[in-house]
């Protein structure tokens, strides 16, 4: 924890530094000490009502969901995103959830108007058809660390997501 | 995380019928969340300094120590009680700091006024020897969890400690 703790102080310099936002996975207490601009909730962590008491409104807390059950509940709520998937399979978890595909995405996104990030085993070639199933954008982990050039990976993915016209909801 | 949440939730009405502390191991926010009395770091938990920030002056924070260096930092750290130890060697954690033995205990209680509590491989009958070294108290799993009686082992414990006479400091 000291390490993470220390991992994430240089990442909360470094994310004010380029204007990005960073969320600490999981732990609201090593959000809230380094004053990260939000959080990001399994199924298994902190139920979100308590994690809002402790973080305020300010606060971003996203939701992991994986399935339409869990969207439906992440409606009432009312994470200030979620993410849905694995849209395919995914090597960054060996014990993820079942896969979603595309039309598990369609299904979810007409279920609740929360900003929601597709995630999972998602490559650049995959993008297009996840923002046409109308995500509001894509997690990834692999599809840039394994990158040979990383930040060209950024970019990819930062241009196919902008580029790609969402369905109005 | 979520039957950590529910566990700590049935601890925390547990121990205020029988008005008890009760205090969480490691995580700030979990202890937040269920309105702990305190929380309980070990050496690579989130700094003391971020805890206390979090928590304020009204909850507790315990601090594990080990060795004499870390004795002398927790003076300066000021957390409400340290825990000290292991004393002798313990079956509960198999990856356990070197032990300190009685002489240890003796050492570190010369080196700080803070409450402290000696930990690791404790038995009723060594508790006499320890209380005299100058601990405040003990801190028992496996002679609790392992005793063929539960109350009685605790029972025992708490007269014990009660029982035993400090040296003034």
């Amino acid at each position: 924890m000291k390490e993470a703790y220390a991992q994430a102080l240089a990442l909360r310099q470094a994310a004010t530094e380029v204007g990005a936002a960073l969320i600490v996975n999981d732990r609201c207490d090593l959000a809230l000490a380094v004053k990260a601009d939000g959080v990001h909730l399994g199924q298994e962590d902190l139920p979100l009502a308590d994690a809002r008491r402790l973080l305020g409104r300010e606060t971003i807390i996203g939701l992991s969901t994986h399935t339409t059950d869990q969207v439906r509940e992440a409606e009432l709520l009312k994470p200030d995103y979620i993410g849905f998937g694995p849209i395919f399979s995914t090597s960054t978890k060996t014990d993820h959830d079942p896969v979603v595909g595309i039309e598990g995405l369609h299904a979810a996104r007409a279920l609740t108007t929360l900003p929601m990030f597709a995630i999972g085993g998602i490559m650049p070639d995959t993008v297009g058809d996840i923002m046409t199933a109308g995500a509001d954008g894509v997690a990834v982990i692999s599809a840039i660390l394994k990158a040979p050039d990383l930040d060209a990976a950024i970019r990819t993915f930062q241009q196919l997501c902008s580029t790609q016209t969402r369905p109005t909801r």
